[in-house]
């Protein structure tokens, strides 16, 4: 066995993953223990040497798994995610990129790549997006265009909701949310008495909408679900059906030959 | 071929449907940028003049299709929705009319009608709207009667909610979507301790009632969803069934019909 | 014809209902403009003078109704239904009968026993209630031990919100359906901040029943609306397979007959 | 008949079960009334007495149950939540056990125990958890990580939202319930205009993982009812197919060997 096969040996041995695992869940605890100010100020040192070993290790993962399936590697897309979180991590945290120090937290998602089940769940999330895209930009652009209304209409009677599109655009998702949208609705109609049309129309819209991207998800899922059951399922009698048949006319075929032997 | 065919062809065409889309993005880009009162000033007249230029287009691009399609253009309900909004831009925005002008935005809205997927989309929610009906009454009826109710009961204990029954049709709608009741019921209950009795009604019956609304519509959307895909999968092995058994039936058949001639 | 069926003919009379529904309608428009206190001075005799007209009307048609049925317009829960509103309103309004004045506009509720679309769709409502019994009953009691034991936990706290087990219920009731949920909590952990505890669990615990519960009716809901459609699609193909396999089976018997008859 | 066979027959007794039922009841009600102040002054001793002869009741039944089934008892996990419930209440109700005093309203979570109906309710809701587990872990990452985020990012604009981690994990909990997400975003926003995209985002992520959830826990509810029913309807036609078909193979082969006899 190459060095390669061995190394890719211990990658893929489940004491490997499981230290992974491990490692990982100590990087979470010491970044949950790192915004407490008393913590860092008593054992801000020691929690910062354990976020460099934890950051070695994943370097020594990643290289051993780069080393063990070379371009097989950079073809798997949960491998693109655990290369990018460690090389945000391994970036100057000063200046312009310190908001990336944020970014280490990230980390703890490497437990949805390395976990199974984890995986497996995402992955299926991440299947019914397409499914989503079409309603999705629907949403979006009732909300663009209600935006520009709101904004055109409402600036002068609540300019902290709606003086600028952008404000727009956050009370009008907010509004979507349902959260609050009263006090803001009387807010504006204390001067525009007729604005609770606009309110009402576009809650009405996006509820509606909103239910219909529910439900074409649902129905989507329930498919893939069965289709999957079926063929599992519901072909055993139907074969049982089709295999009596065919053993008949071998019978009524061997019956005519028998006829024409005669 | 004819002038009209030519046309038609035209206006068929991928590029000419991929220009009017572009276009319909810079008219949306405009009309967001031209809520920007800095903006505004800076560069008014260059964004009034490409608003003009725009609606140029889209009025060469109906006529071009009315002189294609001729009767066939007013056929189409979205070809209605096209004419309705440019018509709606080319009227004069001032006096009474000036609303409209903040109407222009519905322009983004005809990414829909030109967008196959989204008109795809739209034509499917619009298709769930009629097993709506006969709930969405329902619920408007509720609403009616206990707005009446609720003026005649809270009409002195809290007038900004309950004063008229405008204002009661609001604030019920309102509770309805669960916004901030809990404020609105303990407002009325301080001085009618036994309101709670009306707000827990009301509340219980127009979820109950929104409950089955939302199982219907998604109901509907699954039988549509699965008879199209029954007609192509579930079929397929019954028709395996019925051929093997009318070939049988034809052997069976012609197996008497030797033995008569015998 | 007897009486009894030419009165039997005009109240099933499709011209006859209509006039009951405009009548109602009149009702409705009547009791939302009486809640309005300037058209009430103005108006406000005629208004009385309309509405005894049409309490008149129903109790004419009530009259006809019970003469051309006799016993079986009591066993229709629908008639109950139209008897108890009409016999409401006629009871003195004054004294401790005055909010049974506020009961009139539930007349405005008739239009869902008199129109057969409405009186379906109601029907179909009141039959998902029994599935939901069980899992009402569970939240119901989910409530009551919580509101016992908030009470006992939080009355020092937070005496507006949890001070007897009344005001616990409501609360809590409150609480189950998301509203400002967060801003009660927050007033009880400011003095025992432990309280989260309880405010997380009972949230989980009420929507992860909540979710149940939904799920129950729209799985039967499904099932109702499936077995309804499986009698007249699925069967078909299933049938044409038996009809075939019968006359196979014929056939064949045919063919043995005449073998022993050679 | 032994002793236990006898124990045994007056535990099962529905007679024993409804008086079991009562006295739960009873201790409901005397536990609502104890939270009443002046209804504890004038009865407090009334109700002590009833408190402590329903624990009588309890304890009996329990080492009646215990008798008759001996270990068979310890296996039926319903026994353990009763046996449980009746010990806390026994405990010592002072000093560090005084919270404990509150959970003696956890006794009539019994009825769940006791009605045979409920007990189903509750095993159908247990029996939805497992397939909840992968996708309720990944929510709780989710919040974790957003809270190191946010607590790292916002302890300076909103300390009473992300001043420690705890409080973070809180403030989250609230916004993905949707309760009052504005103000709290508006809060942070004043000082950090961009924190708008890290509340959009975990909006967005958290509805959409949840709506995978419900999906997930509606889907295997279907298929679970559906086994169920399939079984007892769709094999019938099937089975009555296959049936013919076997009866026909006889038939055919009675008919070779009367040729070949022949």
């Amino acid at each position: 066995m190459s060095v390669r096969d061995r190394v890719a040996g211990i990658v893929e041995a489940r004491w490997f993953q499981n230290c992974v695992i491990a490692v990982i869940l100590v990087n979470a605890a010491v970044l949950g223990l790192e915004t407490s100010l008393p913590v860092v100020e008593d054992h801000g040192v020691l929690l910062h040497r354990v976020d460099m070993m934890v950051l070695g290790v994943f370097v020594v993962e990643l290289g051993l798994r780069i080393f063990a399936y070379r371009g097989g590697f950079f073809r798997d897309p949960w491998s693109w995610f655990d290369l990018v979180i460690v090389l945000v991590a391994l970036m100057p945290a000063s200046g312009p990129f310190s908001v990336l120090r944020v970014l280490r937290v990230l980390r703890v998602l490497r437990l949805l790549s390395v976990v199974p089940t984890l995986r497996h769940v995402v992955t299926g999330l991440f299947k019914a997006l397409p499914g989503m895209a079409s309603i999705s930009f629907l949403v979006a652009l009732l909300l663009y265009v209600a935006a520009v209304m709101a904004t055109n209409l409402f600036r002068a009677s609540a300019p902290q909701h709606f003086g600028e599109i952008t404000t727009s655009l956050f009370t009008l998702f907010q509004i979507m949310t349902g959260d609050s949208w009263g006090s803001i609705a009387r807010t504006v109609m204390a001067e525009q008495p007729a604005a609770w049309l606009f309110f009402v129309a576009f809650i009405l819209a996006s509820t509606f909408i909103a239910l219909n991207l529910f439900i074409a998800v649902a129905v989507e899922a329930l498919e893939h679900d069965k289709s999957g059951r079926r063929e599992i399922e519901e072909d055993d009698p139907q074969q049982e059906v089709l295999a009596e048949l065919r053993a008949l006319r071998t019978e009524v075929a061997a019956l005519r030959r028998e006829r024409e032997a005669a």
